[in-house]
C-alpha cells in the first residue's frame, strides 16, 4: 500500500467530526474542506452542501461518457460520540497504528471503507488514462444521527445523484480472507423515553410510599418489552416478518464461530438469544429490541435517598423486511403508553429510524463485485443478512431507483462505537485493491 | 432571634461539608474546627476525634453537677450532595435569606436544627447562672452517607457519652403553629446493584439478538420488585412487619391535608401508594421498595446505538418497626439474584442500612418535651411515626440503653436533600426558645 493512503486516512480520522454533539459542528465543516481539496486535487468537481443539520459532501467525474455506466458511492464521514473516553488505549482523534490496525474513532465506521475507494481512484488516475467508468461520490454527515435532512437532499438533487448502481463500504468482511456481501440490512427503530412524577426530586423518607417513582415506573415498563425467552411482547410486533427461506438458513448456517466470534468481539460471558433461531439469523433476520442507555436519579459516589423526579431510557429496535419503521413505532408507543400508570407525564420521542432492505442478487454489478472480491480475497464471497442498518440504501432504491453493492471492509472486531476502534491495514490495502478491479470490470 | 445567631448559623452552612464526595474531606474538618471555636467560646470541653472516614465532634459541660439529669444532644454536621446545582436559585452553599427563610444545603437537614440548641444554650450561658443541666453534644459527619464508623465511635467512648436521655432535633413539625413528636422511625436498607454482561459496549446492529442487555435485564429485575399495586413482591418481605393499633391509626388520622402537602410539597402529579393505607401509614408505618439512582449506555444528546456493557441502580427500601435491616437485605439480595439470568455477572452492594425504632412515650423527658413545644407553640404537639430514618437512635437504645426525644425544627417543604432547601426563620426561632424551655424545664 503506498503511505500516502495512510497519511491522507490519518488526516480525516483527526477531525473528531461527530454528528450527535453540538460541540462539534464545526468540525463537519472542517471534513467536508478537507475532502474538497482532496476531491478538486483528484480533478472531480466537488461541492459541499449546507443543510438544516451537517452539510453533505458531493463530487463528480464524468470524464468516461454517456455509453459508460456511472457508479455513486456513498459514505459517511461522520462518526459515534467516542465515550467512554478512559477506556481508550490511545485517543480516538489522535489514530495510532498497534500490531497491523489503525485505531481511530470512525476508521472502521465510516472514514477508512470510503476512503479506500477514494485511494483506488487516486491509484486509478496515476496509473491509466482517465476514469473507466463515471463516479459520483455522497458522503453524509448526519448517519450516525438518522440522516435527518439526507432523504430530503436526495429528492432535491434526484437528477445530480442519478446513477446505474450505488456502492456502500460500510459493513465487514468475515475475516482477512473471507469477503463477504450484505444482501440485506435491518431497518431501526430508536427512541427515547421519558417518565416525570414529581416537579423536583424527593426525599425517599419522607416521600417514600406516597409517589410514583418514576424510575421504578420506567423499568417496569421496559421490562414489560420482553420476555424471558428474549421474544418481544409489543403487540403485533412479529406480524409482518418475512421468513427465511431454507436455501437462506442453509447459506447463513455456514457461517464459522460465531458463538465463539460474539464472545471474542465484546467479551459476552453468554451468547443467547430468541429460541429456534442461530446465530447468524438472530443477526440479520430477526427483530430485536434493546435499552441503548437509562438514566435517572443519583448515580454518584455513595448513597442519596432520593426519589428522582424524572427518568428516561434511549429504546432501539431493529427490524427485518416485512416490518417497517413507522409501523414498529406506533405499535411501540401505543404498548408504552398503555402501560404506563396514570399520574406520570409521557413522552416518547422517535430519535432515529429507517426501513429494513433486500437487495436484487441478479445484477452485473453484483457479479463484478463477487469477481474483484474473488480475485483480491482469493475466495468467493459469502452472502449475508446483515445486522446493522444503512437506511440510505432504502431511499436510494426508492427515490434514484437503484440497488446498493455492500461490500465490507471491516472487519467483525472493528469495535464500531466502541472505545478503541479500530481497521485493520490489510484489510484497508485488499479494500484499495478491490475497489480498484471492480472500477475497471464494470 | 438575636442577630448574631442567623450569622453563626450562615457562617457553619458556608462549609460544603458532603460527606458522600471524597473532594470534600478538608471541608468536614474545617466544620468541625468551626465547631470547636464555638463550644471552646461556651466554655464547653470540646475535641475533634478523627475517625477512618470523617471526623465526631463531641463537647460538653458537666458543671450542673452529678445530681441534675444529663442530655446527650445528638446532631450531624454533614449534608448531602447538592447537585443537580442548575435547579438551585441561590447557590447552595452562600446561604440566602428570601421571605423569611434561610436557603442552603443542609439548613434544615441538620445544621440549623442543632444550631437550635446550641443557639438556646448560648443565650442560657448569658441570662443565667450556669447550665441548669449537664449537657453533652455528638456531632457526627457520616449520617448522609450511612455513619460507617458511628457506632464503633458510640461503643468505644460508651462511658463519655452516659447519659439520661438523647435529644434529636433531625426531623419537621407539621406547620410554624403544630409541633410534632416522632415515636417512631423507619429502617433503612440502601443497595448498589450492578449488572455487567460484556466487556465492553457492543454495536446494537452487530450484536444485538445475540447476547444479552444489562441495562434491558436489569430493568426486569426493578420491575419484578413491585407489582401494580405497590406491593413488595420480595418473598417474605412483610413477615414481621408490626401492624398499627387501633388508637395509633385514630392518632395518624388526625394528620390534615396530607395529600395537598405532597402535591404541593414535590409537584407529585399524583399521591398514591399501597392499598388500604392512609397518606400518613404509608410514610411511616409502611415499608416501601425505590430506585434513587440508574444508569447504564448512553445518555448523552441524539441516538447511540450500543449494548451497554454495564448497568446499574442505587435501591433503597424504608423498613419499619418488626423488619431488621440485616433480614431485609438478606431477603433482597437472594430474590435479586434468583432473578438475574446466567451470563450475568451481579454484584449487590449494601451502602448504608439502620433498623427502625419505637419510642417509650411514657419517660418524664417525654413530657418536658411536649410541656416545651406547647408553651412556644401554644398547641399541644402530634405525634408521628416518620418516614426518614436516624440510624443512631438504634445504636444509642442498644449501646447507650437511652430513648431519644425527637422533636423537629423543620417544615415539611423543607426540600431535604433536594435542590433549594430551606429552613424557615420563625422555626429557627422557635426551636431556639424551646429547647431553652426544654433545658430549663428538666
Amino acid at each position: 500500500m503506498q503511505k500516502k493512503h495512510l497519511n491522507n486516512l490519518i488526516e480525516l480520522l483527526s477531525i473528531p467530526s461527530v454528528s450527535a454533539q453540538a460541540e462539534h459542528k464545526e468540525d463537519m465543516v472542517k471534513t467536508c474542506l478537507w475532502l474538497k481539496k482532496k476531491f478538486d486535487q483528484l480533478g472531480f468537481a466537488a461541492q459541499i452542501y449546507p443543510t438544516k443539520c451537517h452539510p453533505v459532501f458531493f463530487a463528480q467525474n464524468l470524464s468516461a461518457g454517456t455509453a459508460k455506466p456511472t457508479v455513486l458511492i456513498y459514505g459517511h464521514y461522520d462518526v459515534q460520540a467516542p465515550d467512554p473516553l478512559d477506556e481508550w488505549v490511545s485517543e480516538p482523534f489522535k489514530p495510532e497504528v498497534r500490531k497491523g490496525n489503525l485505531y481511530a474513532r470512525g476508521v472502521a465506521d465510516d472514514k477508512g471503507q470510503f476512503y479506500a475507494w477514494v485511494a483506488a481512484i487516486e491509484e486509478i488516475l496515476e496509473e491509466q488514462k482517465g476514469l473507466p467508468i463515471n463516479i459520483k461520490f455522497l458522503i453524509e454527515g448526519e448517519e450516525e444521527i438518522g440522516s435527518p435532512t439526507l432523504d430530503p437532499f436526495i429528492k432535491k438533487y434526484k437528477k445530480m445523484l442519478k446513477a446505474d448502481v450505488c456502492i456502500i463500504s460500510d459493513s465487514h468482511a468475515l475475516s482477512e480472507s473471507q469477503p463477504l456481501v450484505t444482501y440485506g440490512l435491518r431497518g431501526l427503530v430508536y427512541t427515547e423515553v421519558t417518565l416525570q412524577t414529581l416537579s423536583r426530586d424527593a426525599h425517599s423518607g419522607s416521600y417514600g410510599g406516597n409517589v410514583i417513582n418514576p424510575a421504578n415506573c420506567l423499568a417496569e415498563i421496559i421490562g414489560q418489552l420482553k420476555d424471558k425467552n428474549h421474544k418481544i411482547l409489543i403487540p403485533g410486533f412479529y406480524d409482518n416478518v418475512r421468513h427465511l427461506s431454507k436455501a437462506e438458513r442453509k447459506e447463513l448456517a455456514k457461517f464459522p464461530f460465531r458463538t465463539k466470534q460474539v464472545k471474542d468481539e465484546v467479551g459476552a460471558f453468554v451468547v443467547t438469544g430468541e429460541k429456534g433461531f442461530s446465530v447468524a439469523e438472530r443477526n440479520g433476520a430477526r427483530p430485536t429490541l434493546d435499552v441503548n442507555g437509562i438514566w435517572g436519579g443519583y448515580a454518584g459516589e455513595g448513597p442519596k435517598t432520593i426519589i428522582p423526579a424524572k427518568a428516561g431510557a434511549k429504546i432501539s429496535m431493529r427490524i427485518v423486511p416485512g416490518q417497517t419503521d413507522t409501523e414498529i413505532f406506533a405499535k411501540f408507543s401505543k404498548y408504552v403508553k398503555k402501560n404506563t400508570p396514570k399520574g406520570v407525564k409521557l413522552t416518547i420521542k422517535n430519535l432515529s429510524s429507517g426501513n429494513p432492505i433486500l437487495v436484487d442478487m441478479t445484477s452485473s454489478y453484483q457479479k463484478a463485485a463477487a469477481q474483484a472480491l474473488k480475485k483480491i480475497f482469493g475466495k468467493n464471497p459469502m452472502y449475508e443478512l446483515a445486522g446493522g442498518s444503512i437506511p440510505v440504501t432504502c431511499t436510494f432504491k426508492e427515490i434514484l431507483g437503484i440497488d446498493s453493492v455492500m461490500m465490507g471492509y471491516g472487519l467483525p472486531d472493528d469495535g464500531l462505537h466502541s472505545p478503541n476502534e479500530k481497521m485493520s491495514l490489510t484489510m484497508f490495502e485488499k479494500g484499495i485493491a478491490t475497489s480498484k478491479e471492480f472500477l475497471n470490470t464494470l
